[in-house]
């Protein structure tokens, strides 16, 4: 049995009311585009059918040309980028979906990952449903519909009330654009205004390139609905415990986004702060593995009181493909992105801050780069907890026996990335860097603790097809 | 609202039980290549899960890489290839269409034209199906995914009895392969053997290509199951009247093509025949129309003890754009194509011998092409009867207003074309030469007869949107 | 030592004096696109400078975009299309060549093969000359620039006098277009009107195309000067006797061209009826090898009083790619080009006619092919003498070693190609139907007897490399 | 007349004795690929002949398939990366350019810029020579094939004693890879070791990226000629006093190269310093224009003492083409690369660091965003001293009426870009850090005082055409 391959690692945007929505939408994916490398695309409204453009590849490439956007008319518009999580990248799993049913044209982008879609799924084709996708995302629309309520809103709220799971959409009709974000708020959603025109976007930095004005973060299990007559916000679903993804701050949004209340690139560097208290070293200066690990580098740095440099340099011409010689034992893995400087790193004893620890691989070539280049000492001082359990919520994690920290311990961690010491930020160091209550965040890439519980143990094997 | 852009004029192929059946299949479609121009894709099955390849564009150039056939393994695969008929040439309406369902996958290919998907559609978007192209194709998915039947062949059976249409369908699920053809048979289907597997095409020319041995056609109304445990023949429909469409002969199938029973280019010679005993001409040569019209040219001239001659000659480099002058008032048509040869044209009176005309713009090229070179009369002879109403079956025929025939009579054409004499083969002798007995042939397209009839009103607006 | 790759198997195309000069070069080459589908270029003058496109690629895909015209402006340019002859199908030996020397701007197109281009280089290289491709025609260009003469029309007759081989030849610069073509007049090349413009083409077809007046052939040892001011005439070369080759009549022409004073299609039907009368045979039927076959198997049967058929289909999609079935034993390499119908060949004595015989493995292919169609007798007739020889002049001819007939009596080629009788036609009845006196053609390739010796011993191992 | 298009911008890579010469050559132009991004070349030599492989496009795209390494055999390589200075981006204008000439092929890669390119290619021409390219580098191969000389280095001493300008160069021939360095030394070059193979570069970064050794930089004046006896160095041509490319450390180079005995990162801390000390600003944070203003503005930072902060994050996912919006009046420029963080800059009096100010027009944006995004002062610090006047030697600068500060004084600059204050270090300054004595860098872009002047007047008009 095939099972879904998880929507993971997406970024969404939508705009509603300006002449220029299938455009803006293209810049507002550009801004986006670190969430999703792999595919994109646009579906545009006229007011009278839906226009769809929607390709593999990044979306410069995708959308480069002038003559994309004169079929793409109208005045509103939603779009996707993916991440590319397997090899399966079949351009029909490319979002946004638009479909016809009974009620005309609709079109879906999605953002996270649906754990009852195969349950769902199960049910509607026993009831007569074909799917052409693998993607979870296709189970919306066909729930939306055979809902049986009239109005759109409600057979949204009746579709969404059978999903569990992470979620931020974006639907697109004829006539409206309606936004909604699980009960629980995973991934980040937020609101704009641009002129006339209503904004939606992923993340905030979105808003910034289109010049539109941040109004407010979208509320867990909040559905708004936009139409010509504006805006009305609705909150049909059950309430439960919020679980924003904290490993949204860790890695993935960018630092000049405001998500879930905060700032990125603030709420990084106190995390180096916080890591630079909990596991200060005797050393001589601080270097970021770039370009993620450049805010908690000078967090760490300030909190310690140590020279910030960059240490290593980072290439930025990479292409997607990279061939390298045959007969040759070296690996240029790591080395084709990063080269350091061994004026800055010769004789001392440094402090590497990155954000996370997968397999442990890069980071054993980096710590070894470093030495290589004259470093008498290298501390690795991670701005996160260990990563030991997958995510099912919209993060692109190995599964578990892949990520070295579920199956080693700390010194063996140490011991394997040859460095001279290696300290991880807490749990509760992280939490409160965040600014965090008792328990608003999901964690569970840390704890295993997962705030949905799957939904049947048929389910188990997905756990590990990711 | 959108009605569906009908899926005219396509070729499709299988086969099951041979190790290279996507190799196969890509050979097929390449014999079938005349059958649709405009996009192609394969679908595979190994047993296990179906795998995909699609795109628009030539056979040769979407399959033209060895890659690809290494992602379509397994025994058994269906193909297909699309014709252009409108500007709206997206990409996922490239066929074979392939879903899942509750009983795991299935892929379709169609050759034809259902009279009945929008209604049909129209009530499975009321019981909440959704729609993901326009071509009608989906509806018989949908169709099956939703019947009530356990086994595949029941359902098949039960989709079918709901459509009205012309079609030819090739079905592929992880173990088995169905063909199926419409109750009165528009369209030719035939079944081969390669080895120890079965082979279906549209037409025998792509069993002669993979040197698989002509069996027989598949029957109107038969459905034929194919699986690892054999053959099996199905007649599961109400019988009708057979209705095969006589355009095949005059136009579109392949002349080494062996269909309805009888060889293409022989029938074609008998229609030039007859045409030289209906429309006797005092002339010096007999010159074809390149390519179709050569074997009705041999005909004619052989039954008129006239030479045959090859007086235009075409270019076999015709690209898919083509720029023509801007400020020229010039118009390249048909000069890129074909060019006369003087010094058999000159000063003779020439039979131009063509399968037949439908707005009439290049007829009057050709005419005063031939004329330019030399000819001292031009005298048209068209091997069918005038083409005046447009197909619902699968022939991609202009609507009423642009077929000539439908509002001139013949000799407002021959003054429009600017021939000297002008002939059609009858209509009488058009089923005198295929040998038909009373009734056998669809010739809606010369005498409007249909015969299937629209099922509401409601659909009629549809008739003008080809 | 490399040894210059001939320039073998071209078409060039030239205007002077009209506003879409480019744009009617294109359509030109498109007429002559038979005369080399590998690569093609076009350099057009704007009176000031000279702009090039030149790529990889067919006609239609090369300046499939309308926007390529805006970067050719001007009244006059030059183009030409190139044959692969080997794998080395580097971009920077495409045609037109362009450079920049004393005088301005000069680009060349050429058509043909210059027999001591090596002894000429190495004279060249030896003075201080670089040579940035592997054309012989760029020799040509470093004559131009070295020549001591002042006017452009001295330089070039002072170049061509250097040269030896087969040459039709177009030169543009800001302000002139030169045509010239070798003493012996090995290539067709022929001079048209266009309004008040002049055109210069390998062969009538491209002038018919674009609707210029044919005015005549340009002469061997002609030079031809077109400037705003009109058209001069020189020849300035040493007279020789004339070698016209008499394979562009047999199978390299287009058969609607007009060269060296003849009809392509009626010389090919008069080798048709001259075989006819050499190699009779009882028989029920004569079909042609399509296309190149159809012209001699026209005036076969028509001599013989044989009824004529298209027994063998042409499949008109073939790609430039062709992926072979990996495991089949069987081989593809004619089959999917050519369908034979058995109906028209069952039970029939069959006379083939083919324009040459090469290495054998086609014609035993055909062979095979009719009798499995049902053939009682196959009898194939060549409309040309055995080809023994390699071509020196421009025809893409394989090495002696691959010529079947310069090692086989014809008795054993009968045997090899497993036809019933082989018949060729003789070099006299080839030179009657030719109309020829008593000398005037090349037949290098049947004879042996080359016009032109190779000037040194040192050069005589290119003979082998072609 | 058309004046030679200077050679700017590019970077070369070579070695010499390595079984994957070419793909090394391949890696090594990836990490120069910041000195081109427009086009890039390798020619490897299997000992017998040379192979080319060229195109336009990212080192990534043109070599991104590893069947193009089976087409560059042999232990000897050299390459070329290409920066796009105009819209003239033709295809043939790629390097290396590979020629034959009297002694067999040779093929040469060129960074820098020749001042008498015109005058000395007048000459040839009159001579007699041909230009296919409009480089001036093909210059050097027309020097080096007419000089008298017999061994290869005496050749190209012959050839370089005639060129003035700038010009690192890499010459193949079958059998030996040849450096060579302007005797001022304007641009970088540097000599590797890897294994028993030698590497030539134009910057230490291509040299780690392979692992490398570094042994030396080449000096001035030194051609280094390397067979596979080894290497030896020659000092052919004249004295002149050093003047390498301060801009280089300014801007050019990469951070982690080691150029002209010194890293460049380090240099650039240095400026950053210094700067710090010339233009002292009672400010709260210090942020760069990213990433080329990173290193000084962590020197500036140092210095004065203030905190370091990203306060605009970049976009890396920018793509070659960018579709703005036709309708509004928004201009997305900078924006779509650059984005302030809000949450570091409110209320801040912040110090902005870049590099250089070419235009103006971005330094504006930049102010005004960070402005916008709430800092309450904005001083602009300029790591090097105004760039008033055009490089004529390797580096792509715009003419002097673009150069805002070559008509404006800094206190127009500073209003213009709307900064609260604005400083530029130091020309002495700028010495001062880089550690140089009294006169050895080219400064002319700040100061006007060209190292070479131009041979005539007539190459006056070159000036204003880069």
């Amino acid at each position: 049995m095939k099972l879904y391959r998880p929507t993971e690692e997406c970024g969404i945007f939508g705009i509603y009311g300006h002449p220029e929505a299938a455009n803006l939408t293209y810049l507002g994916l550009y801004a986006l585009q670190h969430r999703g490398q792999e595919a994109c695309g646009i579906v545009s409204s006229d007011g009278r059918s839906l226009h769809v453009h929607r390709s593999m590849g990044l979306v410069a490439d995708v959308f480069g040309d002038q003559g994309i956007f004169r079929n793409l008319p109208g005045e509103a518009a939603i779009g996707h980028v993916r991440y590319s999580t397997t090899g399966d990248s079949v351009t029909k799993n490319v979002q946004p979906i638009k479909v016809d049913y009974s009620r005309g044209s609709i079109a879906v982008a999605h953002n996270g990952n649906l754990v009852n879609a195969q349950m769902v799924k199960d049910e509607l084709e026993a009831w007569g449903s074909i799917f052409q996708t693998t993607m979870d995302t296709e189970v919306i629309l066909h729930l939306l519909a055979t809902s049986k309520q009239n109005a759109l809103e409600d057979r949204i709220a009746e579709a969404l009330g059978r999903l569990k799971g992470a979620y931020c959409l974006l639907f697109l009709t004829e006539t409206r654009m309606v936004a909604a974000r699980d009960p629980q708020g995973f991934r980040p959603l937020c609101l704009g205004k641009l002129g006339d025109g209503w904004v939606v976007a992923s993340e905030s930095c979105a808003l910034d390139l289109i010049e539109a004005e941040f109004v407010r973060e979208i509320e867990p299990g909040e559905v708004v609905v936009i139409t010509k007559d504006g805006i009305t916000s609705h909150f049909p679903l059950k309430k439960d415990e919020a679980a924003p993804c904290i490993f949204e701050f860790v890695y993935f949004a960018r630092p000049d986004s405001y998500i879930f209340g905060k700032n990125v690139y603030m709420v990084r560097k106190d995390f180096g702060r916080q890591l630079a208290r909990e596991h200060q070293v005797d050393a001589d200066i601080v270097i970021p593995v770039p370009d993620s690990g450049v805010p908690a580098a000078l967090g760490y740095a300030q909190e310690a009181g140590l020279p910030f440099e960059l240490g290593l340099i980072r290439n930025h011409y990479i292409g997607r493909t990279f061939i390298e010689p045959q007969q040759s034992i070296r690996h240029f893995g790591v080395k084709i992105k990063l080269n350091p400087v061994r004026e800055i790193l010769e004789g001392k004893r440094v402090v590497v801050i990155d954000d996370s620890i997968v397999r442990g691989t890069t980071s054993r070539k980096i710590v070894k780069m470093v030495r290589n280049a004259g470093a008498k000492e290298v501390h690795v001082r991670i701005s996160s907890p260990p990563t030991s359990y997958p995510c099912y919520y919209g993060i692109d994690t190995p599964t578990r026996k892949e990520l070295i920290s579920s199956s080693h311990t700390i010194e063996e961690i140490r011991r394997y990335i040859t460095a001279d010491s290696l300290g991880y930020l807490s749990e509760e160091g992280l939490l409160q860097a965040v600014g965090a209550g008792k328990n608003p965040y999901c964690k569970a890439c840390f704890s295993g603790n997962y705030p949905i519980t799957f939904p049947t143990l048929a389910a188990a094997p997905q756990l590990d097809l990711f």
